[in-house]
C-alpha cells in the first residue's frame, strides 16, 4: 500500500485543482510547494495517450520568478552561463542557472518580455530566494517576485489543432520556443510553443484564477473529437526523450557539463555570468549516462556496479513499452566509466548487465525499432 | 479516496525511511524536498500518545543550512531582525528571517556553534539559496552549504527519561533551547532541548546515515516500558500550542508583527539587519488571530466573514479533543477585525459563529478545562 499524501495549507492551490480531482487523478508529487498531478489512469496508459492524442496538464508548479527593473537582464545573465545578449522579445531559453562554483541552482525556461522584464519558469527549487539574494547583495535595480501565474500545458500530436480552436489560427505561426501574448476572454496571456515532453505542444501562462478553470473546460469541450484527456509530465515519455529532472538527475553539486547540458553554456561569450570562470576550469567529476537493459526488470538497488566496484548511482529509470527495454539515467564517476561498455545493476531476480550509452538515447543507434502505436489499437 | 504520493529521486532519503515504513506510516507531507511522516495511527491517537508518553520523530526535513567563515555571524544577523550579539555557543534561537521589505523568508531555529559557524534549522523554503545569494552579492566571507544532517526529535513527557538512557544523565542539565555535543557510538552529535511541540523533549542532529538507524532502534528498545512509539509534528498539538507553520500561517508577504512574532524582533538593537529599517516603519496590514468554535465542525470554505463581508482567510484549523472545541488560525485584515469579538465561518451544515482570541490560545482565559488524559484511560 502506498502512503497517502497529507495536504496542508502550505500546499498552494491552482485554478485547476477541482478539475484535476474530477478527472480522477490517482497520484501527485509535491513540486515548488504545489501539487503536481502525475498519474490519471496508469503510467503506461497515460503515456500512450500522450503520444497519440492531446493532453491538458496542470503544471502550475512551474512557478514564474519575475524580474523587473533596468538591470533585470543583467541579473538574469549573472545567473546563467548561457549567452542572452541576442535574446529577442518573446523568445524562450532553456538555461542552467549556476552559482560561482559552477554548481547548478535550477534549469528553468527563461522568457524575455523586454530588457527590463524577464520570467524564469522554474524547476523544483526556490529560485526566487537566489535571485532576490543576489539582487539585494549586488544592489541591482531588479525587483524579484513570484506572481500568481499557473502554466497549463497542452501536449501531444493534436495539441496544435486543439490550441488553434481556442486561440485561433495565429498560434500555428508561433515557432518552437517562441511565444506571443494572446487574448483569452479579454485577458492577455502568454502562449509559448514549449512543454516538458517531446510530443509537441504549447504552454499557456494562465494569469487569472477564474479564467483558468474556464480555459480548462473549453479545451475539454473543443477537443472531444481529438480524444483530449487529462495528463501530466510522464516518466516513461521523459526518460525515452532524455528530459532531465532537477533535484533528481542533477542538483547543486553538478555542473551543466556533468549532465550533458554543454550546449547551454556559452564558454566563449563576453558576458558577465557568476559561473563562467569556474566552468572554464572546473574538471567534470561525474557524468550522467544512459543505461539500457533488454528486458523488464525491477531495480532494487540504486547503485551501479562493475565486478563489485561501485561506479555511481541510478537517478531515474523506467520501462519503455515502445522499445521493450528498461531505460536508466545514472550519475557515474567519470574516471570509473571511461572506456566501459557495460555495467551491472541489481534487480529483484539478481544481477543484470546494462549497456552504456550517451543521453538522450539514440534508438536508431541502439538498433531498436519502436512501436508507433499502442499494441492492439 | 485520498490520492497517493508519488515518490521520485527528487525526494531525498533519510536514515530513518525504512524504520518509518516498518512502523506503518499512513501519510506523508513533502517538506524541503523530503518526506515528513505525519500520521501513524490517526491524528487523534497520535496526539494523545504524544501528550502522554514519548515519540520518536523523523524530522530530517528540518534541513541545516550551515554558514562558516569569518563573517558567518554577520551574514546570519543580516538575515534576521532578532539581536544575536549576545548569542552564546550552543544556544538556539527561534528567529524570523526577513527581507529588505520586512517580509518573512523562513522561521528557523538558529544554532550557534561559534562566531564562525552557525546552523539554521529551517522550515519549508530553500534558505540555502537566500543565504548564498546574499553572501555572493555582498562578497562576505561566509560559505553556505546544506550538509547531510538529519534531525531526530524525541518528544513527549517521557522524552527526558528516554534520552538519558541513551545519552546519559548529562542531558538533564541541558536547558531549554540549549545544546551540547554528545557522544554516540564514538561520533559527536548535537543534542538540543527543543522540538516542534509543547510536550517537552530533545532534537538529536544525526550526522551519520548508519548510526541514525542504530539510534532509532536503541530508542525503541530502551523505551519499551515508557510506551515509546513513532510520531510526528501533530496538527492538533501544534494548533493547541499555537505553533505556526511557515508557508501556511505566514509567508513571504507577512512581517513577524503580522503573525505575532513581535518578541523575536529587536527593533531597538544596534545591529546590521536587512529588514530592521522596513520593520520600523511598515504598518501591519493583517493579523493572525485565533478563532474558537464550541462544537466539532467541518469547515468547507477558507474565508472568514462578518455579515457577508470577507475579513480574511483560515490558515490552519483542527478539532481539539482535549478542550472539545474547534480551533482555527486565521489571517485577517487588521482594519476589518478591530473591535470585533465574533466572526462567521462556513461549515458543512451552514454558517457558524466563532469567537476571536489572541494567539497562542489561552484556555484559562477562554474558560476551557482540558482533559488531562485520554477519555477512558
Amino acid at each position: 500500500m502506498c502512503p497517502e499524501l497529507s495536504i496542508s495549507t502550505r500546499t498552494r492551490t491552482t485554478p485547476f485543482n477541482s478539475r484535476v480531482e474530477a478527472c480522477g487523478v490517482k497520484a501527485y508529487m509535491v513540486y515548488n510547494h504545489m501539487l503536481l498531478p502525475v498519474i490519471y489512469r496508469s503510467l503506461e496508459e497515460d503515456y500512450w495517450h500522450l503520444c497519440e492524442a492531446v493532453q491538458v496538464w496542470d503544471v502550475s508548479c512551474q512557478r514564474q520568478v519575475e524580474i523587473r527593473g533596468t538591470e533585470a537582464q543583467q541579473l538574469v545573465q549573472l545567473m546563467t552561463p548561457r549567452d542572452l545578449s541576442n535574446a529577442q522579445v518573446g523568445q524562450c531559453f532553456y538555461a542552467p542557472l549556476c552559482d560561482e562554483s559552477g554548481g547548478m541552482i535550477n534549469d528553468p525556461i527563461l522568457i524575455k518580455h523586454s530588457d527590463n522584464h524577464w520570467w524564469l519558469s522554474i524547476a523544483d527549487s526556490d529560485v526566487k530566494l537566489w535571485a532576490k539574494g543576489l539582487a539585494t547583495g549586488f544592489g541591482l535595480d531588479a525587483q524579484v517576485s513570484e506572481p500568481d501565474i499557473w502554466p497549463l500545458a497542452v501536449q501531444g500530436p493534436k495539441a496544435e489543432e486543439l490550441i488553434s480552436r481556442v486561440f485561433g489560427e495565429e498560434i500555428r505561426k508561433i515557432g518552437f520556443f517562441r511565444s506571443r501574448m494572446l487574448n483569452y476572454q479579454g485577458t492577455k496571456m502568454l502562449v509559448a510553443r514549449s512543454g516538458w515532453s517531446k510530443q509537441g505542444g504549447f504552454e499557456i501562462y494562465v494569469n487569472d484564477m477564474e479564467l483558468g478553470g474556464q480555459l480548462w473546460d473549453e479545451l475539454f469541450a473543443k477537443g472531444e473529437d481529438l480524444n483530449v484527456g487529462p495528463g501530466s509530465p510522464n516518466l516513461i515519455e521523459r526518460i525515452e526523450s532524455g528530459l532531465l529532472s532537477f533535484g533528481g538527475d542533477m542538483g547543486y553539486d553538478t555542473t551543466p557539463f556533468e549532465c550533458g547540458l554543454d550546449r547551454y553554456v556559452s564558454l566563449d561569450a563576453d558576458i558577465k555570468s557568476l559561473s563562467l570562470k569556474a566552468l572554464k576550469t572546473r574538471k567534470p567529476k561525474t557524468k550522467l549516462i544512459g543505461l539500457v537493459i533488454d528486458q523488464q526488470v525491477k531495480l532494487i538497488d540504486r547503485r551501479v556496479f562493475s565486478k563489485g566496484e561501485i561506479l555511481g548511482e541510478i537517478t531515474s529509470d523506467s520501462w519503455s513499452p515502445r522499445y521493450s527495454v528498461h531505460l536508466v539515467f545514472a550519475k557515474c564517476e567519470l574516471s570509473l566509466i571511461a572506456g566501459r561498455e557495460h555495467v551491472e545493476l541489481i534487480t529483484s531476480t539478481g544481477e543484470i548487465s546494462a549497456v552504456i550509452t550517451e543521453l538522450p538515447f539514440d534508438f536508431n543507434l541502439l538498433g531498436l525499432r519502436g512501436l508507433k502505436n499502442r499494441p492492439g489499437l
